[in-house]
């Protein structure tokens, strides 16, 4: 039984469908970017130290109120496909997921903290919290920080601040980002106008996996750029404030929909459930794009029978890997199609068509 | 209370899904084309002789035993909706609905056999069948005419045969065809290759509506192109020939999919049922080409409860004028879109996603 099974088991807390403006923003995630005194830097450290950097983030770990219970996973005890399934749930990064030298990750039981050892830098440490909640997302994670900083001695520049393999993270080391699903911005053409608004500002938008992802399911990563040269409290309070501009960009697009457009909004809605209620056959990419309308369609009251957190999870379940954990077996693309419809069948089969 | 209004509350014999083949033909239909000695063909004839061979052909369908209680039809009596009705039901022509002068129809109250009158000839009669049934097609249509032409002079040439106002009608009168479903030709790309061949006998495939339709629903309607020459017995002998090979086709072509394609076959059955029954706009040619997936899912044992009658019915009950006739209004086109999607997911509701 690895860990992949384990946590399988339990749904992330983050998925919840809970908190402020939650049918817009499904999660909340800061990161800070941390480095051990005298080590280098991952992409140049050598096998010995990579194996003491993560002895001693272990143990610091073990130390940390936030991590009693946790999850410690060596790189080497875990298959590719768990590796995979780690990063569908946000839990590690692609380059973590495929990095060759020794590393570790370590992660809560409710998988709202996390830590990725030897990522880009030693530690990566990650807080992701349901709905619009960047304050306790940085409550939490500032509260890791300083348990993990009581034990460790961090890479720290009086001037520049916390030192990092790559300048863009120097100085507070936090990224900040939100999950924002925007159906109607994309449906009514104001997305890319409204995302490239966003770059002025230096906050960067992204795919659900991030960096180089594309955006499915309507679903952006709203995060800052800048980690230089501003406190925390001014990173999040800027990119709080932009998402809020979003949620309302958001609220009103909608109601254009709703109010102009009626009939074809509903007409896409109830054939997106349709479809996933009927397909035999079904792509990761397409499914996305059919649960944000069925999402959708939840927020504006059409579909009732469903509940938030099912329908969050299932962005996650229906993935390549989650859907091989499931069935227990290493699936070809085609089959995962087929597997991916068979779950959606079963797990919307309650949803009745109103 | 109009005519359409009475005939709409039945259904048309010949859809009801019973005959040989009936899964693959959905009916077979005789016609023949008469002109009454003495008077001019109809496009170079006077108002006034136009009425009177209106006359004579009510008088003489009044006698002929196969309409007794039907209904005639004169075009000033009915609205151009009642018109584009009749059109949609098959039995009167595009250029008969239009027609401007008097023109007259007689239908008999199951639909099965029809008489257009003063369209490109005096009389054209029809007798249309469930499924393969071109014998029967050709028995009845063979009474009306022997019926009619014992109270008629019709214009007949001892060497020529029966004259008609176009030549390519001349001798028998004659057009025999049947309209087929052929989704699995068309799924597996041979549908055009072997209406290619069919030209090259003589024979004509074309869509639902007849002459310059498109084949929506993958139906096609084979008819034979020559009228003269051949006895009417060789005529429905070698175009119930051909229809044997096409429908052989078919099932093969339906064995191959089954066999090789089977779950993007299920899924595009089991999808086309889902868009049905949760449009909430949809035009009629969508339908008709998700109604054709539903039907061979229905054959191919997929969808179990739907009786055919309904689902064939529902290939004229979507078309404009019909949905105009239900709701009583005059509908903009994106109007009976919402309309027809209403009505099938009426019309469906009952039918599960097993």
């Amino acid at each position: 039984m690895s860990v992949a099974d384990d946590l399988m088991k339990s749904s992330c807390e983050w998925l919840r469908g809970k908190g402020e403006a939650c049918e817009i923003v499904m999660s909340s995630r800061t990161r800070l970017a941390r480095n051990i005194q005298g080590f280098p830097f991952p992409h140049r450290i050598s096998k010995t130290d990579a194996e003491e950097v993560i002895t001693i983030a272990e143990s610091a770990l073990k130390q940390s109120p936030c991590f009693k219970g946790s999850f410690f996973l060596r790189q080497r005890e875990l298959t590719l496909l768990d590796r995979q399934f780690l990063l569908e749930r946000h839990l590690i990064s692609r380059e973590h997921a495929g990095a060759r030298g020794p590393v570790a990750a370590c992660v809560t039981r409710n998988e709202i903290a996390g830590v990725m050892i030897l990522e880009e830098d030693h530690l990566r440490i990650q807080v992701i919290e349901s709905g619009l909640n960047l304050t306790e997302a940085w409550r939490v994670i500032d509260g890791i920080d300083s348990s993990l900083e009581s034990v460790l001695s961090y890479a720290f520049h009086p001037s520049l601040g916390y030192l990092t393999a790559c300048p863009t993270n120097v100085g507070t080391g936090l990224r900040a980002s939100c999950m924002m699903h925007l159906p109607a911005l994309v449906m009514t053409k104001q997305a890319a106008k409204i995302l490239q608004a966003i770059s002025k500002l230096n906050l960067a938008a992204r795919g659900m996996y991030g960096e180089g992802t594309e955006a499915t399911g309507n679903l952006f990563q709203i995060s800052n750029q800048m980690t230089l040269g501003q406190s925390e409290a001014e990173i999040l309070d800027s990119l709080e404030r932009v998402i809020r501009q979003i949620i309302e960009h958001e609220k009103e697009a909608r109601q254009v929909l709703v109010t102009k457009r009626k009939d074809k909004l509903e007409d896409q809605i109830w054939r997106a459930l349709g479809a996933l209620k009927t397909a035999r056959l079904i792509s990761s990419k397409e499914t996305m794009s059919l649960l944000s309308l069925v999402r959708l369609g939840m927020d504006l009251g059409l579909i009732a029978q469903l509940e938030r957190t099912k329908l969050n999870e299932l962005f996650m379940k229906i993935q390549p890997s989650h859907l091989q954990k499931v069935t227990g077996k290493s699936l070809s693309s085609s089959e995962r199609d087929f597997e991916r419809a068979k779950l959606l069948r079963q797990e919307l089969n309650s949803v009745s068509f109103s």
